[in-house]
């Protein structure tokens, strides 16, 4: 028998212990396999702040998890057995496997991982996979940034963000990244960033006031709430604001609109949520950039690799709500 | 001797009885004119919400009126005298010439009223002035309304939101305007409005969401708060919100920013300020288009004008703030 976490009750704000619930079951043999389905050893699971919205009553632009089903979720492993031509036993393949050791999908649900020359798997998930490809449309896309101009990132040390900050330079961009603690502000600045602010830490305001002279013209926007708050604040004529994600609201029973928006008005600011899914046409293009970049040194992949059993999952996904992962946070599954 | 209204005291919430003072002046005679310059007496002032907003310490787009300066507004009048060879005593001309009974400005500052057959000088302020083509260049350039399409507009019994409703369903759209009584209801109904709700009617929030069952694709929105946080909460996937303005909130000093903020991400909104300033360069597309469906009787210009003396401004400014103007609110000055 081998385990799955399903959704057992839903949490009012962070994710709770009796959120989930182990379930076991048989894993299928080869002869019990659909036409076109793999059977797919799991050996790593992506960890991503949008996961939280999936067990609300109400998600906006997907189906949210019912209880009793597994929980939804990107993983990466191994093909072990497979009746589709497209995938033979050994292959590395990624996709919605949810929170289980194994998973039967069909072909056209999965995809093979694509690992660039010295990426190791977990570096598929994250360079090239989801938050790769969000950092890249969203601002590419939606921020357009010039050379010259300044960049904002919120969630800076966080999967995507460390990868915008790193897109925005290799643009030509002056980039700053706001992050939850002092630690992280050192990492990004490793990551080439040129300046890091701590929101947690109390003068953040006057330092963001003093980096920003020419105020900001473009914000990438993960966190929501205070740090948007005062970014539309210091937006300069013209600004664009990709919103990728509002992390500190989502757990929140007290939500903190920001009250400069009458700032959009005036100083004609482009507030513009996206998400990867309505860019799958142009995946190729993007993919082509993204391992380009990665190979030559200029895009690092930020891995935060935990260890454990399927059972830990929960832990881990909470972590991200507490702020304490920096770069792509994985699990990496111990069988 | 005439006279002019200048800044006096900054307000905090409404205009009030001490905001500004009548100041008393010489009309130059023609010899006194500088180069270029052209004399206007006033016939019409335009009173526009923006006005407000320049009457704040800081303002975002444009200087602010200082105190002892005459106060800011854009006028519609006949050149009594000229030295500029562009204009003669007699035309019609509109331009920013500030609350005052004769106004001294320089030919490049004036532009000739165009004033198509049929409508009336202040018509002229209306359709293709400023207001004509905010709505145009807002609807058309931001909000992208396609036909079938529902687009809902706030402060739609305005000067900027009539015409907005209008051209919406000129491109074949199902409009909504939400205004702020019964009144303003049937008299957007009457200008081809396919619904209207008053905000003010405890059940509008119902009433919105069984109008919109395919939910909002265009938002122009003049008024912020809870109508513009609604609004967000019935947004389409890809829904585009022109913002205009935010009335609500000019006066306020308890904001009240929107909470579903939260739905820009999922559902791919696009909340963008825009002002009808940069679109100068495409000025004259506009006004074709505004003057051939204003004389083929499909935009109607909705013009509230009140007679008064010009110490009576800042009293007909303040109806703006209360709601009690349908359509483009003017004073026609009784010399």
């Amino acid at each position: 028998m081998v385990k799955e976490i399903i959704f057992h009750k839903r949490p009012v704000e962070f994710i709770e212990h009796d959120t989930f619930k182990v379930r076991e079951f048989e894993i299928p043999d080869e002869a019990s396999l659909g036409a076109d389905q793999v059977l797919i050893k799991l050996e790593y699971l992506s960890m991503d702040p949008a996961m939280r919205g999936w067990l609300n009553e109400v998600c906006n632009y997907i189906e949210p998890v019912h209880f009793n089903d597994r929980m939804r979720g990107a993983g990466v492993g191994r093909v072990v057995a497979s009746k589709s031509s497209a995938f033979k036993p050994g292959d590395y393949v990624t996709g919605f496997t949810g929170w289980s050791e194994y998973a039967v999908l069909s072909a056209n649900e999965v995809e093979k991982a694509i690992i660039p020359k010295g990426l190791s798997p977990p570096d598929a998930l994250a360079i090239t996979g989801m938050n790769g490809l969000t950092a890249y449309f969203g601002l590419l896309d939606v921020g357009q940034p010039k050379a010259g101009e300044t960049v904002v990132v919120s969630g800076a040390a966080g999967a995507t963000g460390t990868l915008v900050g790193q897109i925005a330079k290799i643009k030509g961009a002056r980039v700053i990244g706001i992050v939850g603690s002092d630690d992280k502000c050192q990492f990004i600045k490793q990551l080439g960033f040129d300046h890091a602010i701590n929101y947690k830490s109390p003068n953040w305001k006057n330092q963001l006031a003093e980096l920003t002279p020419d105020l900001i013209d473009v914000f990438f926007d993960n966190v929501g709430g205070d740090v948007l708050n005062e970014c539309l604040g210091r937006a300069a004529t013209h600004a664009r604001f990709p919103i990728c994600g509002a992390i500190s609201e989502y757990n929140s029973t007290t939500p903190n609109p920001p009250v400069n928006y009458t700032n959009i008005n005036p100083r004609r600011i482009k507030v513009q949520g996206f998400l990867v899914f309505d860019y799958a046409a142009r995946n190729e293009e993007a993919i082509k950039d993204l391992t380009k970049w990665a190979i030559e040194g200029k895009l690092k992949s930020l891995i935060d690799v935990r260890k454990g059993k399927l059972e830990d999952a929960p832990i881990v996904l909470n972590e991200l709500f507490h702020g304490n992962n920096k770069g792509k946070l994985i699990l990496e599954l111990i069988h």
